[in-house]
């Protein structure tokens, strides 16, 4: 098993190890980075959309980014597969199971919000747009497969 | 009473009225802000207090300056003053009365962040450690003037 295991996917569980947190408290960060980068997706759509503040999209763009490459697989701790109390998780099993699976997914992520920011540098409005496009497709794509429907 | 404000003041009431949010949102998407950078804040302390790993402070330094940078001023839109059904804040009234002062914490904020990612790219641990107490102090501030205490 550990020997087909991508280093990414290692390297996920050993982040995991690190400094473990509460199962609850992992839960409530990792729904906090998401939540943060879905503000600052959303503040590049309304720009790429409507009136384009070069600015506002560098800082959302690294933000996302920064957020991205932050190493949020620590915060996939044993415990955390499941709700804790009134601390609520919409991740599937399988994120869990398959760690070559999760990696996979989110390396493309981390990879297409890198590219973004590198895009949203340029200043180019409809290369950010194209970018923007790919992003969402990688968050759509892990939400598909590892995040429960909410109702 | 504009005359006297900061620029960065200004820009605060400007952004918080480009991409108008709904109040809980608003107030959502902060905490989520700041319970991200406090977890890597978390990741950071743990580092210079027991093993150093460059690439972790750096990662996690670079999000919490990229969360600084991200404009959360527009997160303070009318309305996000008070608690919104169950969605609760612990801003103090007087973030929304004294603009100048606001802006001024969290240009001390952004400044200390800012440079505790270029401190965190050098690689002292010892350095590292230092800022992070400055970092730390500049949070401390807003926390004393503008946050309510928890229980």
């Amino acid at each position: 098993m550990m020997k087909k295991m991508t280093l990414a996917a290692c390297a996920l569980v050993v982040a995991g190890s690190a400094f473990a947190l509460e199962p609850d408290k992992a839960i409530q960060f990792r729904q906090a980075g998401y939540s943060f980068m879905s503000w600052n997706m959303n503040t590049i759509k309304n720009n790429v959309e409507g009136t384009y503040n070069q600015a506002q999209v560098i800082a959302a763009a690294n933000s996302i980014a920064a957020i991205a490459n932050s190493g949020m697989g620590a915060l996939y701790v044993p415990g955390s597969e499941k709700d804790v109390g009134n601390v609520k998780t919409t991740v599937k099993p399988e994120f869990f199971s398959k760690p070559q699976d999760a990696a996979k997914v989110a390396q493309a992520f981390n990879r297409e919000a890198n590219e973004l920011a590198k895009v949203a540098a340029t200043g180019n409005a409809a290369a950010v747009k194209a970018q923007f496009g790919k992003v969402g497709a990688a968050c759509k794509a892990c939400h598909d497969d590892f995040r429960i429907k909410r109702n």
